[in-house]
């Protein structure tokens, strides 16, 4: 056998081509989009004032199993792709566990995270529709970095909303987006219909991604040439993020290594979905097993506290309906909620494969989050996100079980990128000022209780 | 022959395994450090209570062609090396030249630049000694993120003092260092007395890197068990970054790659230094021959504007006196001046190269700099710091002199680091505020009036 090098990066020729779509190997297939007014199943013509054409018939496509990568776009990911498997050897000794520990690192590329995969390659089907630009929501902010990245090297526009606190919390972030020369605005904003709508309602508002996705789809219906794109929750996201899943499931089938368990950090799902759809693929066809964990914010448990329900993607309610794991689209998360996973949602692939308990789910509080990555920088060398630590703080908890256990577990999970823009949390944690939040029952009801009436 | 992929990832075998010492094949050697009161070369006893031994052992070495690299410190690399080799395809299309444009790509890692390379190394020699810590100093930040990681890694205490202004300006560079453990203080402050004097005489002042050095000089030499480090300008640091033009020029000869024009950028000369060694021991032995060119601020011009001549390392004259090109080490860079690139004065290997003609060097205003950057970073993907932009800017004009001359050359140049922590600067470049500064002669006078008069 081969011998495993401490980083395992593909060969240019190793390298995947085409994009998995695990609806293909799903029983039950993910729920349809449902139009908002009529509820019916979202048709092709019905998207295409808010889509680019390509991307609304894979979001549609649940019967072919793979997509080709457009040659652009290949040339692209090499510009920062494969990203590395990396064994976790300092981790391991530090906690001195039986466990071989892997992730696979999505920061090191200039957006900080794996959001660019798909923000590519949406970019590329607006440009080879002829559109003029593209909009879009961010939170965080990584989003709107790759987003607008892929828009500067194909030149076209590139729009993003920003939820206003992250715009104020964030300057560096807004000033990175600006450089690759995107407009940023803060949301909710007066130059949106719907941003007036919600300023006059909740005057002072800071925002939620919600609000800013109804912000971006109203100036992409309402301007010639331009069309809506997102970052996560959608399934075309998720093919497009199976490039991460693919490369490492070829670095390990090259290296015979076989992970019992896959941890990410789950969102909207797409770093998640990415991950995992390969190996889910050979578990759905019964040719392996695997243990898969989403790991969410306790003070944003869709998953593991929602509800498997048809809801609204946005506050304005203007998207298309969609079934999967809310807490409603009214649900707003804690301020004290530090980094991004707030969104209220999760894609409808994964609420199906967790429904039908093919996937776990844990919650966990973010103190324990940030314990555990500044444990990781100070012993791996990667300052992780905040989000990406959600994944690491789990991973460990199982790296210890395998301790007390002496079970040689071989742990995967995706470390989904860097937190150089989360420094303000990481001080608060630093400072000894971060604080843990759990809703109640009682603070979900509100959420619920505005999900949309079904017949 | 090979196909060149798109980045060249040396195999860890191919690994360097030794650092390469260029005094070795000098024929003019670099002046030894002189002490500060009597003018006589410093010994290794005298260089004792403020450096490591093994260091200062490397320090004074001009006759050990390789030093091995220590397996802890090999182990460390494996965490971040080898850094990619990549050529810039998207760049030559760009700028339309029949040049070959490569970079070797040190930020990918949480420091954010080459400075681990050597931060690892000192750390790991000063625990070997049995110290209880180290003390630095900082301006950009960079060299104080990387020894805070190295000194995480091996459980030693990590005392930074930040130049002032930088401390102020930016909280999130400090608070990366606060999550390795270290301590950061701004200087100047009132823990030493040689920051107190300063603070005296110069209240309100924001602190230089001299005045930071000599802080932690003292620190260093008051402390039981603590010895003071340096990220640049010193021959040990140049030996150790050596592993970056090691790990280049492996790279280029597997693909039978011969680089025309070698480009950096230079503050102390550490990223350059190193970048150049293999080469220029190629050009000093008569094996082959490159054109070398030192990239600095037009703000800040040791090796274009500055004198060969003894100099004070640090503010408050308790460092060895080195012979450098230097502009006295009482200038102070304009406060427009962005970035890194500001100490006054030149690494004495480099200064000696440079004084011997076999290296050229250049000085780019600053406006140009951040336009080559937001170019690089639009088309190559990489958001690149300031510093490294120096680099960037001259390779770029090399190339478009190609295209006018139709010459096909091979451009290598340094790309140090990412510019994440840089957004301050960034964004006064998007706004068109940022402004250029070429000091005057006369305004260079009273640095010269303060070299040390030599007998």
């Amino acid at each position: 056998m081969r011998e495993i090098p401490y980083k395992i990066y593909l060969e240019e020729n190793e390298m995947p081509t085409q994009w998995y779509n695990v609806r293909v190997d799903m029983k039950n297939k993910p729920a349809p989009l449902l139009n908002p007014t009529t509820h019916k199943p979202m048709t092709y013509e019905e998207l295409r004032p808010v889509f680019c054409d390509e991307l609304i018939r894979q979001e549609l496509d649940d019967t072919t199993a793979y997509f080709d990568i457009p040659q652009e776009i290949l040339e692209f990911y090499k510009m920062y792709r494969p990203s590395p498997l990396v064994r976790a050897y300092c981790l391991e000794k530090t906690l001195n566990t039986p466990a071989k520990i892997y992730y696979k690192f999505e920061g090191n590329n200039t957006s900080g995270s794996h959001k660019l995969n798909s923000a590519i390659a949406q970019a590329y089907y607006a440009k080879q529709q002829g559109l003029k630009g593209v909009t879009t929501e961010t939170g965080a902010g990584q989003w709107g970095t790759a987003l607008s990245m892929a828009c500067a090297y194909l030149g076209l526009d590139c729009k993003v909303f920003m939820v206003k606190c992250s715009y104020e919390q964030k300057p560096f972030r807004r000033e990175v987006m600006r450089t690759y020369g995107a407009s940023v605005t803060p949301s909710p904003s007066e130059q949106t219909e719907v941003g007036r709508r919600i300023l006059e309602a909740h005057p002072g508002t800071s925002g939620s991604l919600g609000c800013a996705i109804s912000e971006a789809v109203e100036t992409a219906t309402h301007l010639d040439g331009y069309r809506y794109v997102l970052g996560s929750v959608l399934s075309q996201v998720l093919v497009h993020q199976t490039i991460i899943g693919l490369e490492t499931h070829t670095a390990m089938k090259k290296y015979d290594i076989h992970p019992d368990i896959i941890i990410g950090c789950a969102g909207g799902g797409s770093n998640l979905g990415g991950l995992i759809s390969p190996f889910m693929g050979e578990k759905l066809r019964g040719e392996a097993d695997y243990r898969f964990i989403a790991v969410e914010p306790a003070s944003c448990p869709s998953l593991t506290r929602g509800r498997y329900a048809y809801d609204y993607c946005d506050t304005g309610m203007v998207c298309p309906l969609a079934k999967m794991y809310t807490l409603g689209s009214g649900f707003i998360p804690s301020s004290s909620h530090a980094g991004g996973l707030r969104y209220h949602g999760m894609s409808s692939i994964l609420s199906q494969l967790y429904d039908d308990k093919l996937m776990e789910a844990v919650s966990v509080e973010q103190t324990s989050v940030f314990k555990a990555a500044q444990q990781f920088a100070r012993t791996e060398g990667i300052l992780p996100a905040p989000e990406s630590s959600h994944a690491i703080k789990v991973a460990m908890d199982e790296a210890i079980r395998c301790k007390e256990t002496g079970e040689e577990k071989t742990i995967l999970f995706g470390l989904t990128g860097t937190g150089y823009f989360d420094m303000f949390a990481y001080g608060k944690y630093n400072d000894g000022e971060m604080s843990d939040y759990i809703p109640t029952d009682a603070e979900l009801e509100p959420g619920f209780a505005g999900l949309p009436k079904m017949e």
